[in-house]
C-alpha cells in the first residue's frame, strides 16, 4: 500500500472501528439491545418488497416522503414544529457530518469541539481538510462560559457540541448555547445522536433552529430507533442549510431501500421509544449501582455510562470481556464506557465487573 | 442561504441532477427498463427480512459476504479471477470515486479525463479539492496516443477512462491503456459503469489489476443489474487499493440492508444479465435506425445512443417529450441522448423523433 501514490497525510494511518469480536454480551458501541419486533420486520420486509419492484429506477433524489416522516417524529419528540424542509437525511449522521463540513469547512477552516468527545470528528475534518481543535471540558466534563471564551479566541468556523456527549455522556446545559449565539457569529453543529435518551424535561437543541440559521442539530436512527445496520442520519436545521446540502450531497445518495426501511421503522416509533424509556431506567440504576460499588461514574444521558477510574483499564477491560461482556476501552484515562443492554445483560455485566481484580 | 458561511466556491451552484419529470416513456438517465421479477423481489424482501431481526446492530463494517459475491460475479463477467481482497463497495460509483480521489486526489492533485464525458467528475474534483482538466476526445469520441501525450503533459496525477464512455457510449481501445502504463507513473482509473453493455469480445480493464496496483476499474448494480435504487457501486483493484480505502471510508459506511438486497440481486444475475443482451440487441437495432433516417450517431457499447445533430437541440428534446419521451438534452452541442427501453418504449422514441419538426 505504501507503494501507491496515497495523500501524504493518510500514510500509515489505519482504519476507524472498534473491535468487532463475537462475544455473548456486546456492550460496546452503543448499539440498542433490542432487536425489531416480529411486526416491524414483516412492515420492512413489505416496504422493501414494493420498492424492489421498482429498484430498476433511480430513488427520489430528496427523499420526500422520508423527510416528511422524519419531520413528524421530530415535531413529536422535540416538541418544535419541524417540516419537510428542516430535516436533511444521509447515510448515517457520519455523512450528514461530511456534508456539512463541506459546506462550512474546508481548506483554512477550522473546527472547534470539547474534549473528550466522538472520537470520528477528526477524521471527518481530515476528510475535508478542514483544521481540528479541541478544548477540554471541566472535570465533571461539563462545558461553561468560560470554556466557550477559550473556544472563541480559537476562531472557530465551525462549533461542535455533542449532547449527551459521547463517550462521557454528558449533556449540555442550554444557557450554553444562549451565551454562544450571543457571540459567535459561525456554524453551530449539536449532535444529537443519543437526544432520546437525554433526561424528561431536558429540551433538545432542535428548538433553535427555525430562529437560528447557524444552528443545525444531527440525529440518528441507530441508537434510539435500533436501526444501527441501517445507516440513517439526518440534520435537523433551518431550511437554507438544507437547501445548501444539497449542493455537496452525491446525486442519489439515499437508495430507496434505505428511504423505505427507514419510513417503515418511523410508523412504529411508539414501540421503538417504548425500549428507549427501559434503556434509560436501565442506565439509571446501572449508575446507582456502579456509585454504590465505588465506583466513578459520568452523569450520563446516553444509553452507555463511563466509569472508573482504573490503574490499569486494559486490564480491567480484558478480565470482563474473558467472561463474555464486550465493553468500550475508551475515554479519558483510567475510564471505560458500557452500553446499557438488556435487563439480564446488565447484570451479566455487573457480575463480570464484580469478578475483576481491580488494582 | 447566501447569508450562511459557505465555502466561497460553493455560493451560487445549484444541486447536481436530471430533471425527474413524471412522463410515461422515462429514457433520459440510462435505467435498465426491465423491473426485477416477482422471483427476485420476493428473494430481496426474505434477505431483508433477516436483515432487519438484527438490524439494532451494526452492519458487517467489511461487507465482506457482499465483497465475496461480487468477486463471483466479476471472476465469471470479466473472466479475470478475483477474490473479497479485489472488492470495494459503497453506496454508488460516485461514493467509490469519492473514495479514490480521498486518497488520490486532494489540494494539490490533479485529474485528467477526456472530453466530453460523465458530468459528475468535475463534481467529485470540487468536493476533494482536486484539480480538474480535460483533452478533448476526436471526433469520433476516441482517444489515442497523440491525446494521452496532450494528458500527460498536463502532469495528472489521476487519469480517468470511461469506457463506455458517457455520453457518447464510446468503449476504450485497450492499445490505449498499455500506451498509458508505459509512460505513466499514477493513478488510472477505468470508469466502467456501462461495461456489462460492450461489445462482445471487448475485453475488461480488469484484466490489468491483479499485476497494475495503479488501475482500479469501478462498476454499478445500477444498470446492468437494474438496480438504480439501490445504490451499490464498487471498484475492483488490487488488495492494497482496497486496504488504503478502508482508511477513508466512513465506518459502516455500507448499510447492512444494502448489503443483504445486493447479495439477492446477485444470486439472480443469470436472469438480470439476459435482459443486457436484449438491450445490445436493441441499442444495435436503434444505431442502424437512426443512421437509415439520416441522423449521426456515435458507436456505443452501452445501454444508450448520443445522436445528432441538430441546430437547436432543446426544440427538438421539447417535441419528444411532448409525445411522452423523456431523453437527455447532455453531451456536446446539437447531440441528444437516449436511453435504451424496452422494444415498446424504443419503438415510441422513434416515432416521437420521426414526428418531431427538425431544422
Amino acid at each position: 500500500m505504501t507503494e501507491l501514490p496515497i495523500r501524504a497525510d493518510l500514510i500509515g494511518l489505519t482504519p476507524y472501528g472498534a473491535p468487532q469480536l463475537d462475544v455473548p454480551v456486546r456492550l460496546n458501541v452503543n448499539e440498542n439491545p433490542f432487536a425489531p419486533s416480529e411486526q416491524l420486520v414483516a412492515a420492512i420486509a413489505d416496504a422493501v418488497a414494493q420498492t424492489a419492484s421498482n429498484l430498476n429506477r433511480y430513488p427520489d433524489r430528496d427523499a420526500v416522503a422520508l423527510r416528511t416522516d422524519l419531520a413528524a417524529f421530530i415535531t413529536e419528540e422535540a416538541q418544535v414544529a419541524v417540516d419537510v424542509n428542516n430535516i436533511w437525511p444521509a447515510n448515517g449522521s457520519n455523512e450528514v457530518m461530511m456534508h456539512l463540513l463541506q459546506l462550512f469547512g474546508g481548506p483554512g477552516k477550522r473546527l472547534v469541539t470539547f474534549a473528550p468527545t466522538y472520537s470520528m470528528y477528526p477524521d471527518y475534518c481530515r476528510d475535508t481538510f478542514t483544521e481540528f481543535q479541541t478544548v477540554t471540558r471541566r472535570d465533571d466534563f461539563s462545558i461553561d462560559a468560560e470554556l466557550i471564551d477559550e473556544a472563541l479566541a480559537l476562531s472557530p468556523d465551525v462549533l461542535v457540541f455533542t449532547s449527551p456527549n459521547n463517550p462521557t455522556g454528558t449533556v449540555l446545559d442550554h444557557h450554553v448555547l444562549d451565551y454562544v449565539l450571543d457571540k459567535f457569529e459561525g456554524i453551530v453543529i449539536v449532535d444529537e445522536a443519543y437526544a432520546e435518551f437525554r433526561p424528561a424535561g431536558q429540551p433538545s437543541a432542535i428548538e433553535y433552529v427555525q430562529n437560528h440559521p447557524r444552528v443545525i442539530v444531527t440525529r440518528t436512527m441507530s441508537k434510539a430507533f435500533s436501526c444501527a445496520g441501517l445507516r440513517l442520519g439526518y440534520a435537523v436545521a433551518h431550511p437554507s442549510v438544507v437547501d445548501a446540502c444539497q449542493i455537496v450531497r452525491l446525486p442519489y445518495h439515499l437508495s430507496a431501500v434505505t428511504q423505505a426501511v427507514a419510513s417503515a421503522a418511523l410508523a412504529h416509533w411508539p414501540e421503538l421509544l417504548a425500549h428507549v424509556e427501559l434503556l434509560r431506567q436501565e442506565r439509571d440504576e446501572l449508575a446507582i449501582w456502579l456509585a454504590d460499588h465505588g465506583f466513578q461514574v459520568a452523569a450520563s444521558g446516553a444509553n452507555f455510562l463511563m466509569f472508573g477510574t482504573f490503574a490499569d483499564r486494559h486490564h480491567v477491560w480484558q478480565q470482563i470481556l474473558d467472561r463474555g461482556v464486550l465493553i468500550r476501552e475508551t475515554g479519558p484515562s483510567g475510564w471505560l464506557r458500557v452500553s446499557i443492554g438488556t435487563p439480564a445483560e446488565n447484570s451479566l455485566f455487573r457480575e463480570a465487573l464484580l469478578a475483576s481484580d481491580i488494582d
